[in-house]
C-alpha cells in the first residue's frame, strides 16, 4: 500500500486538526470540535501564504491517515545553510507502527534536499520516548536541547 | 550603555559572518574571509525575501557587536499557535557576560510577542553549557530534544 503525499488543502483541515489532538500531549491543547475555532483556519491561510511552509498529508485508502509540516527556513551560519525543519507529525492512532511514519519522514527527507537544505531538524518532547528511537533509527542526533518559553 | 538593534543591511554582512565564525563551534564551520564566499551573500538575499525572517544586528558605541535571526512560523498545532524562532546568536567575545545578550533576548522576546508569537524557541548545542544557563535564566525550559540529521 502506497500512501500518497500531497499539500494540505482547506478541506483537509478539520481531520487534520482532529489527528492533532489524537495524541496524549495534543489532547491536552487542541479543539477538534466543529465547527473548526477560527485559529485554525486563520493559521492555515497564514501557513499558505508563506512559500517557505509546505503542510503536507498523507491519504491511504482514500482517507487522510496522517499530516506533519516542513518549514524551509534560510540562514546566514554554516556558510548560509538553508534548514529544514519538521513540526507537527501525527499518524492515525490505528497506523503507528506500520511503517507510514517511516515513509512519510523519507518523503519529507527527499522534499527538504530537493529544496536545497543542508540539514532537517525537528524538536520532540523529552517524554516522546518512543519518537526519539524512530528519528534515531532514521539518522537524527539529539546534539541539541530545545528550549522553549511559552507566553 | 543602550545598544540599538535594527535590521540587517548588507554592508553588515562581513561583520556579521566574522561574529558567527568567533566562536568554538563557528570557527570550523564558517568562512569569514574576504571576499566574502557568495553562499553567504545569497543566503542573506533569501532571508531578504522571506518576510517572517527578521535578521538583526546590535549596534554598540558605532560598532556591530552582536546579531541574530527571529524566523516567525505560523502553524496549526497548539490551536494555530505562531512560532518565534531564534536562530545564529553572537556577541562580540569581549562583551559576552556584559549584559548585552541579555538585553538582545529581551528585545527578540518582545518582538516574538509583538508578531502575536505564542512561544519562543530555540535549539543550543548540548556542550554549550554557559548558554543553557543563560536561556534558564531567561525563563526557557529545555522540555525537547533538538534532532539534527545533516547532509
Amino acid at each position: 500500500m502506497t500512501p500518497t503525499i500531497r499539500r494540505a488543502e482547506e478541506r483537509d483541515l478539520p481531520t487534520i486538526v482532529a489527528l492533532l489532538a489524537d495524541d496524549a500531549l495534543g489532547a491536552t491543547r487542541e479543539n477538534a470540535a466543529l465547527p473548526l475555532d477560527a485559529a485554525y483556519t486563520e493559521a492555515f491561510a497564514a501557513i499558505g501564504r508563506d512559500p517557505n511552509q509546505y503542510l503536507a498529508v498523507v491519504e491511504q485508502e482514500g482517507a487522510l491517515v496522517g499530516c506533519l509540516q516542513l518549514s524551509f527556513i534560510p540562514g546566514l551560519s554554516h556558510r548560509g545553510l538553508t534548514r529544514g525543519q519538521i513540526e507537527s507529525v501525527r499518524i492515525a492512532s490505528r497506523l503507528r507502527g506500520s511503517g507510514l511514519g517511516r515513509q512519510m519522514f523519507e518523503w519529507a527527507i527527499a522534499e527538504c534536499r530537493a529544496r536545497g537544505c543542508g540539514i532537517v531538524q525537528l524538536t520532540t518532547d523529552k517524554t516522546r520516548a518512543d519518537a526519539h528511537r524512530f528519528y534515531a533509527a532514521l539518522g537524527f542526533v539529539a546534539s541539541h536541547d530545545g528550549m522553549k518559553l511559552k507566553f
